[in-house]
């Protein structure tokens, strides 16, 4: 298929986990915690509910919350009640540190921040120069992050064969980044380019990103996709009915050990031992080279009642101690490759990360 | 602790998972679908009622599901309508056909019905005899289930040591067998005897086993327990916290192959590669030497709607596709040894179980 002939992906991908609203001047949010039961838009303008919503996985996947991070504070700008540019920079400071502190792992979201601090200290003459300052920073993060998508698609497209089963964890497709998204997203690139893959889809407990978002993507795109249970990976895996694994990450540090959603170092072990390729997909906006490896990159740890039961129901008994990191570090010798929008970067990622962070934001 | 001021397990242990009520001629089942939300006692005598509890887990376990379709087929014959005796053999056949039937990877169920089939072709000369035959038949088991279980904490007790972690898979403590239990049963007797223990519960999607009945069981009986989701098993191993695994069995092949709860096998593979010793714990009723390997053990397929969801709920799309079996087969290579009644069998393990099941029921 010509690519000139392809629609773009926003066209293809109507999916839009995060905008932002130039006119009122809002972070628009679909909520994820409510897929697939319900499609219902948050808009917000307060940095309290912004971080709110981080935090409760309202919005997740490393690049969308980067660029939620970044509409949010142009939403807290454009409704501060600050009489004077110096009161106005005060707040933004305030609510980026808020923002950036929401949640640990994700680097992106420090990224973010970092970028719309700088956008902040132009040396704007009055509020209105500092807002329009920041809402181009945060769009162009926005494009950049699509742009990312559909690139990752193209980088990864050689990795698939026509008929491979392509196992995942956690979401990364739509609702986790601007576009077709990252991991799941080349499987979407590919698939719109007539290529046969079928997902399995870990469904990610305890809070069931696979199980929820990632089927739910998979209907919506036509992508055929069976759900499993994370302890049924093996097994799939074992049997020769998968012949690749893309995930996302948090965090990618320097040397290539990936943080990503519990659950995705086990399977990057399993892949391992059944010969199976297991490739990260995520934008160099990910990458943090000032972690040297894996043990720089903060674990975030969640409540246990997230493991107790799930969605509004509890079934474990409320006294049992619980362990529940939300992610876990993969070692780089698991990655057989990491996708980045700038191409494919094999192992050892010292260099190969270090060349397509050059131009990092 | 000397042995002989310990009271026995039954004291110990009050959990009553199946029993027989001898007056009423009635199968008493706790229905494990309700823990640990309520604690329901079912009384069964209709061979449906009996089929449908074990299919849909109100009572599971290898040991437990046999005693039950034991007793269960005692309280068919007590309640039956038939006139003579060919009527009633007629009528119990049909029942054991169709309790047989109800789930196909536990052999103790196949175990149990041969059994009672051969206490019903004991030349009875009225249904007197006949239902005494049977409840007899069905008791012995009961008992040798039960001692059994202590046996099987009594043979592991040499490969806990003092302070160990113990990860667990599924449940397989009193709620899985007359007694303490298998796999979790052995961490009970240790306990029991002064060993301090720390039970890592892999929750044991989609059916909760662990989330729901072994942490209820470890808070009853007052065993440090953290729960985790089975995609966290990994993560446990690598930072040391665990020194052992123990699980139970459903069906053992000849060779040692084991089947069980679905993640047994993923979680085996997790242990191999951590260097964590990984033992299947089960009475020589759940060894089937009929068959040669794990290739000869059929795998129970069941409901895309457990995998959709959990206890009531559903999160998944309800068009999305599923996989869902309920046993994987762990192959005897990862099998670090099989703890029975008879003692510790080690690899390789065809001659050992032969030995240890010459007396096999």
């Amino acid at each position: 298929m010509a690519k000139s002939n392809l629609p773009k992906v926003r066209a293809l991908c109507p999916i839009h986990a995060v905008a932002y609203d130039p006119e009122r001047g809002e972070l628009v949010l679909l909520d994820q915690t409510l897929i697939p039961r319900e499609e219902k838009y948050l808009r917000l303008d307060r940095v309290d509910a912004i971080v709110e919503a981080i935090q409760a996985l309202r919005v997740r996947g490393a690049p969308a919350i980067g660029v939620a991070a970044a509409y949010g504070l142009c939403a807290v700008a454009r409704h501060s009640q600050a009489l004077t540019i110096q009161q106005l920079e005060a707040e933004l400071d305030g609510a980026a540190d808020a923002i950036e502190a929401a949640r640990p792992t994700a680097v992106n979201l420090m990224h973010a921040m970092a970028r719309l601090r700088r956008a902040k200290n132009c040396g704007a003459a009055n509020a209105r120069q500092l807002i329009g300052s920041l809402e181009k920073a945060a769009r162009q993060l926005y494009d950049e992050e699509l742009a990312a998508s559909t690139l990752m698609g193209k980088h990864a497209f050689k990795l698939f064969h026509d008929g491979d089963g392509v196992i995942t964890h956690c979401n990364t497709g739509a609702l986790a980044a601007p576009g077709a998204g990252t991991a799941l997203g080349t499987v979407l690139y590919a698939t719109q380019r007539g290529m046969k893959l079928h997902v399995y889809a870990d469904e990610t407990r305890p809070l069931l990103q696979g199980g929820r978002l990632t089927t739910w993507e998979c209907l919506q795109q036509g992508i055929p996709c069976t759900l499993i249970t994370d302890s049924m990976a093996a097994v799939v895996l074992r049997d020769g009915k998968v012949q690749l694994a893309v995930v996302g990450a948090d965090r990618i540090a320097a040397n290539g050990d990936a943080a990503n959603k519990i659950g995705t170092y086990g399977l990057a072990v399993q892949c391992r031992v059944h010969r199976v390729p297991f490739f990260v997909v995520a934008p160099t906006s990910t990458v943090d080279l000032n972690a040297a490896d894996g043990r720089a990159i903060p674990i975030e740890q969640r409540s246990a009642d997230e493991v107790r039961g799930a969605f509004g129901v509890r079934w474990a008994p409320e006294e049992v101690g619980v362990y529940n990191p939300a992610f876990d570090v993969t070692p780089a010798k698991l990655i057989s490759g990491i996708v980045t929008e700038r191409g494919l970067v094999r192992p050892p990622y010292r260099a190969g990360l270090r060349q397509v962070c050059k131009q990092q934001r």
